[in-house]
């Protein structure tokens, strides 16, 4: 799978990001986020800055999943950042799940302390502190709550794009970050029936994107008890592997029953005159998917961006030699990319970049592989002579280039990213294929997570890449979950709605671990 | 102005909102913004509740200028909500402007306290507080001394959507709150000139966009040394006329010199080799505009929305009168719809509402007036038969409604449209022009600020409506802009590029408070 330039008559393969996936995988991650300026760290502990390239790629994501919870009848709205600490205290599990690391604010201003630093006002101490925001189901149900007196004034259906914080200790780019760039949505229901079928459809939501737009195949199910949200009756998840075989938690939605209801006062008079409480649902994805757009598809030379979510479809590289062909090739380039920018793409302008400064042409491609952009096309002298251009794709290797005609390059682009948004799920699919296995029993599954050998890199121990996705019937014995927690680090990710074939005859299940019968298969995981 | 359902014969005329304009103008701001749905206060002290309908009205602001920034080569991205102390510590006017009232993050964690609910942990307290950041100068600054190496890496065009953080003590949705969300642009350059430059680009990128989405008509200028950004060479606004006569500052662009330069070391290598400091700017305009936009236009019925900037342009009230009609009202009025949603408007699809809840029409037509939606139409079953419908235009009274074929109303909606978004602008600044007057001398300044008479509304008094825009030479002396402030609450707005006609001869004008020799003319008002 490794490409880029070979040096020396067949040694080893120099590629543009070292280490590679198969050295460090964890090192290769960081290295890839940053050759491709997706983001970096920050002098605050945990909160990283969104490089250009890298929030254009979350603004993507943003703008085709906006059009997608407007279609299914959701509106956005925004509420406050800060959370009162006694909202917290309204709902006990929530509280346990998220009062534990989160920024605290307990004052409103900075005053000269006696060296000459700012401090914070000690007569400026809040009566009550509050909370930066770690997900907002207390506050919007405060709101929820005055809006909703009636049956007519339910669903509400409500979305929120904003920064949350989580203290978080161990931090890595995207993955795990303190703040962090979501989306939340929050709903109010009538009855069970229709906020289960909310929780349900935007799991469907938030799968079709995953497939359709990330080129990333995920399993969705329902979370044990033990991976519940705090507060949650049931929470659903989509689950992707990544290429190191480590699960990637994409997208929750939680039923919420009435627990939070209760807990806020979302009360609302039914078509008989009753008094009852709303069923609500909230559901979010966020910046993480970033790092699962790499870790789904970068490779040893950088990021490759599926071209439906690229910020940037096309770079164009004019070829410059000598001035007294420059004009003639500039004015190719630019009107090359006025018919490529004419084309549509799955509702969106193609979208060209024209890069023309004044770098050697190796320094400016290998940027362009770095950052992942789906389509590089060389233009020099003599292609305009011939009306063609060098066409290179990134799905291919760094080398690899063809001419093509103009005429072929603008009519057939929208097929040629199509084919490669296509190949790229293919092969994030095998690779899940290839790394999801059914288990037989629980020494098979210890077995499939325990690396066979261990390497030494810098002054590290490194387990060699192993395991991946056991499947296995499950009665849901928690004692189970712990245990294997603890001693492997793996987890149940969900219990998945659609199972890949094999493994034993449903109608008659026993749980691998516990022999009990089982009624489900769950999907086991190490995972981010 | 006054328009509405007129009860009796010529009696006092009913308006939705109450109180109007005339009788309690603070007050008629709050139920309009309560009235049109556009936000709310909430739990937490100072901060608002944008609803849907108002969160919209912010998408389309946002939609329209960021087209606007990229379109002059800027980019989008992402710095920590976070502001380590220290960092705000660095520029000393800074610090002394955006130090005193802040939200100050001091721990990390909660714990339970004795009294059993939750306490910070004192184990958790942070060795330095953070900021929730007011603006973001000095923690962008830090990643541009990252990012600024050579001359090559500028200009660094940088922009970022972002909630911060102000601690007010007296608040007004939209006008003034201590959370509000905003666009902030920050720029690095190599030269004084260009940073310069860029300043005075993003100020007309503001003024064209107040001109041509907000149909509000603006004056562009410099501010005085006592109104300049804390750590600021030189800060330039915008200040449109509220129906009050008063100034609002919609919108602020700052050339920072080297100042943010030399705190954060931003520093490059010229082309000459040598080490220097960058040039910045920061530019921004926030939620505030929304504010600006209803009390520009809104009248004593409620918002009235700028059809380039309306969440959607017409909404479609069904009038069902028996089931037999209903299905082929249904038909038409989808069909409508339909062939709307196919015009473009601005290189906007027609957006349309079709509002078929089961409610009193008379209610739902009210609901939408209030809410300012540009047109509505009404299609009952004689419409259909004759192939027209009933439309009314927010521009004009509520009781005005006139048939237009369907024909007409597809092929010319972009013209009304157009028509009444210029028929805003020509009121505004009708407005504007009525109440803005050259001064002669400080007594005639004085008395344009003063009111006439009081009246008493509730227990308060309330000064009539007074004053408006006062233009005079004004040679600069801080002390004239003190006691102005102290004694009526005016204060420069700026000292406007573009003067309207009268006035004195420019070439030879004295400052009419102190009689000093001066080359500008001032814009005095009283502002929010």
């Amino acid at each position: 799978m490794t490409k880029g330039e070979s040096k020396g008559g067949g040694a080893k393969v120099e590629t543009a990001i070292k280490p590679t996936r198969a050295d460090d995988y964890a090192e290769w991650y960081q290295q890839v986020v940053r050759a491709a300026d997706l983001a970096e760290g920050s002098a605050v502990r945990g909160c990283m800055v969104i490089k250009p390239w890298g929030y254009a790629l979350w603004e993507r994501i943003q703008a085709e999943l906006d059009v997608m919870f407007k279609a299914t009848g959701h509106k956005n709205a925004y509420f406050p950042l800060f959370i009162p600490k006694s909202f917290l205290e309204k709902e006990a599990e929530h509280v346990e799940g998220f009062a534990k690391e989160c920024a605290v604010v307990t004052h409103h201003r900075l005053i000269a302390g006696e060296g000459g630093g700012l401090i914070p006002d000690p007569k400026a101490k809040l009566e009550e502190p509050l909370i930066v925001r770690p997900t907002s189901e207390t506050i919007i149900g405060a709101s929820f709550a005055q809006w909703v007196r009636s049956y007519r004034d339910l669903p509400l259906l409500i979305n929120q794009w904003a920064n949350v914080v989580r203290w978080e200790m161990r931090t890595r780019l995207f993955l795990r970050t303190a703040e962090f760039l979501w989306q939340e949505g929050h709903t109010a229901h009538a009855t069970r029936e229709e906020a289960e079928a909310e929780t349900r459809q935007m799991l469907d939501v938030y799968s079709t994107f995953a497939r359709e737009h990330m080129a990333m195949p995920v399993f969705k199910g329902r979370k044990t008890d033990a991976e519940r949200f705090p507060g949650a009756v049931d929470t659903y998840s989509i689950e992707a592997m990544m290429q190191d075989r480590k699960a990637l938690q994409a997208g929750t939605s939680h039923f919420l029953g009435q627990n939070f209801a209760k807990a806020s006062g979302i009360r609302f008079q039914s078509k008989q005159e009753t008094e009852e409480y709303a069923w609500t649902t909230s559901w979010g994805v966020s910046t993480r998917l970033v790092g699962g757009l790499v870790m789904t598809h970068a490779d040893d030379d950088g990021m490759v961006i599926p071209p439906r979510l690229a910020p940037a479809h096309v770079v164009i590289l004019p070829v410059l030699r000598g001035d007294d062909t420059k004009a003639k090739v500039m004015e190719f380039v630019h009107g090359l990319a006025a018919e490529l920018r004419s084309v549509t793409y799955h509702g969106r302008r193609i979208e060209v970049e024209v890069d023309n400064r004044d770098l050697r042409g190796g320094e400016k491609s290998w940027e362009w592989i770095k950052r992942g952009i789906p389509l590089r096309v060389e233009v020099g002298p003599r292609d305009v002579e011939a009306g063609s251009a060098m066409l290179s794709r990134r799905d291919r290797g760094t080398r690899d280039k063809a001419s093509i005609s103009r005429v072929d390059l603008v009519g057939t682009i929208t097929s040629i990213l199509d084919e490669m948004q296509a190949g790229l799920y293919a092969r994030a699919l095998a690779h899940r294929t290839e790394h999801t296995r059914w288990v037989g029993s629980r020494a098979e599954l210890e077995d499939f997570f325990t690396p066979k050998s261990v390497r030494m890199v810098g002054g590290d121990e490194r387990p060699e890449m192993h395991g991946g996705f056991a499947l296995c019937p499950f009665a849901g014995d928690a004692s189970v979950e712990t245990e294997l927690r603890e001693k492997l680090k793996v987890t149940v990710r969900n219990i998945p709605e659609d199972l890949p074939d094999g493994g034993p005859d449903r109608s008659n299940m026993r749980c691998i671990f516990t022999g009990a019968p089982a009624d489900k298969v769950a999907l086991f995981a190490k995972s981010y």
